[in-house]
């Protein structure tokens, strides 16, 4: 058999290394760490009204919303945020009813200007409220339709850059102005994401995991084609959406040989997974990895107590246990179960506290990680051209 | 080569059919449709509370968060139902606040009647208010511990048939019975469930269309190996997961012959996930089976109105469209997209209506077709030993 120049070989971590220092001027989540946003923060001060109300869909919304639903129930915010981006009906009128609209800031993101949900969802809401500059705010790219439509009702502006794609531009304006209105302090995120990337291109403890991490996961991309996210807190239910749409949509495509990629995300929650996934990791066909997430401090001392519960003593081993115990030794429990399969790849993520700090982490972490499967695996992790055909079919019918 | 005598052929769908037949005098939920549900219905006419609470996690929650989930938006139930199932102590606390303590009915559902998870939970809500005979009734097997303890209190009792396993049982007093309570109309469910119960064992519709669907699945399943669901209904999110259990965990088993089999369930929702997962389904590897499913009439009415919006008139052909309309051009637009990609299977799964019947239907049909499956791949589908090792690991860590 004779390679052809375009054969497929994994390339060695180095030359990965080299390839991603040389993207990292190109693509601009990248630079997003190191942004100043005094602007945001100058903007998110001035903002009186009580809900916060996005209206954007995938990339617009998802890595604010994973931000929001992990601090929400530990930190409480004054301000309430909304989300709105399906366009089923019954969804959108359920979500209005939740707000009070006299008391409400608008902030419409779309990155092309033109999402067909955003723009349907954003003229509806006219018809519920007067929408102008006092209420509303739009993020987009700065030569897009929508942007010109905020320069004509001189409303506020902020732009998501070009070369940040929307999987990609959680720590851009499309998530900082949100989360920053509501309380979340946003130079902790950034500073979380500078920790990771000066770890990485100085090859410290990141550079060696992802890569390690990212090698396995291409070597035998063929063997488990599927990878889960098992995350023990109810708060990583956005965290994993998120991390579904940045792995599938980054990694779902055909690359520079004109190979369909095999890399399939799951987002699991323990322990309430253990009662309906792990069957199919213990037992079904060896075709996945699994990623443990777990939060080593909940501070949080809530327990069992000790109420004597006639029929169940059998079950008095759990009285004065901490429900932060509990769930630990439950993570750990299934770990163990899951290591001595011997044939289930795992890694274990730990997270110290739930804060702003560990969220950001963990997200640009999953970012970086993605820009170098999609490095080792040769294909263009930042578009999405799979999607066009739908769109275009869309268009036209709705103009016929 | 020599076929031994367990050598794995796929059997004709005749014989699957006698199979299911014969297995339908031995596994109980086969005949919860023709159940006597009065005693439930009594029960739940003379329910004073308004808030419903369900303590209980994966089979004894998710198959009635299902069904409420799908009719809570268009139905006005008079009363709300809150479901605690995890031991993440910041979920817990954020789920009490949400409840009127003294205006709330506790439904305590655990098959075995140990589930840690659920007694745990019961342990913890002694402390925060008065559980007695009043507020309180008990849905377990009717010999175990907590059936005992229901009786030592007085406390009203369901029975949860012993060959009805958890994943099958929301058409037992499991689901019934909370759903009763707060208005559903249980014995449309029911109905529902005979109607498909006859097309199929009467060999109508029902037979033909699940024996086709099932025989696809199990002769392709090692080139896909991932069945999605992709759902146009935000009401459908708990069906979803509702159906990733149910297939999770009923398939993904070690069968006669020593093999592990290969059925991962993913549950999407459209249109959201267009901006997700789509790309990888349209361009990622051929490892997956889609079955759209779609509502054809939401009786909502709600337009998108003619608000001229400077600078997006390129959208205004959205002008004076229903988003009922909308999301019915969305389906189908990504259906035709997946359509012309001539190679990824799918089909459609088309619902009336927003209703108790449909979503009962659409139920009872996942649980035939999960059965004709096991069959088809010879496991045991009601089982799941491969939780059994984290769970003896759980208890010894917690005793010691």
């Amino acid at each position: 058999m004779k390679y052809s120049k375009n054969f497929y070989t994994i390339k060695s971590n180095e030359s990965i290394f080299d390839s991603i220092v040389d993207e990292k001027n190109k693509i601009g989540y990248y630079k997003l760490p190191f942004q100043n946003c005094e602007d945001i923060k100058s903007f998110a001060s001035t903002v009186k009204q009580k809900h916060i109300a996005v209206i954007g869909i995938g990339g617009s919304s998802l890595g604010t919303y994973a931000i929001y639903d992990f601090l929400k129930r530990t930190h409480n915010f004054e301000k309430k945020l909304h989300f709105f981006e399906t366009t089923d009906p019954i969804d959108i009128n359920d979500r209005i009813k939740k707000l009070d609209l006299d008391d409400t800031l608008f902030i419409v993101i779309s990155k092309s200007g033109t999402t067909i949900e955003t723009v349907s969802l954003f003229k509806y809401l006219h018809t519920k409220t007067t929408i102008n500059a006092l209420n509303c705010v739009i993020i987009s790219e700065s030569d897009s339709k929508l942007t010109q439509y905020a320069h004509a009702n001189q409303m506020e502006t902020f732009e998501i850059p070009k070369d940040v794609g929307g999987r990609f531009s959680v720590f851009s304006s499309v998530g900082l102005l949100p989360l920053a209105c509501i309380g979340v302090n946003i130079e902790e995120l950034l500073h979380a994401c500078r920790d990771v990337y000066s770890s990485f291109f100085n090859k410290k403890e990141e550079y060696s995991e992802l890569m390690e991490k990212a090698r396995f996961i291409i070597e035998n991309k063929h063997r488990f084609n599927i990878n889960v996210i098992f995350s023990y807190s109810s708060a990583l239910e956005g965290f994993n959406k998120w991390y579904i749409q940045l792995w599938g949509e980054s990694l779902g495509k055909i690359n520079v040989n004109h190979t369909r990629q095999a890399f399939t995300p799951i987002g699991l929650i323990g322990p309430v997974d253990q009662h309906s996934f792990l069957q199919l990791i213990a037992e079904g066909k060896r075709d996945k990895t699994v990623t443990f997430i777990k939060v080593l401090s909940r501070e949080d001392s809530t327990e069992i107590p000790e109420v004597p519960l006639i029929g169940l003593e059998e079950l008095n081993y759990l009285d004065k246990l901490s429900f932060s115990e509990l769930i630990t030794q439950q993570v750990d429990a299934t770990i163990q179960a899951i290591d001595e399969m011997n044939d289930v790849p795992y890694d274990v993520i730990s997270i110290q506290k739930i804060n702003a700090f560990s969220i950001a982490k963990l997200m640009f972490r999953y970012q970086l990680l993605t820009s170098i499967v999609g490095k080792f695996v040769r294909i263009n992790t930042y578009d999405q051209p799979g999607v066009e055909s739908g769109k275009i079919i869309l268009k036209n019918k709705l103009k016929n």
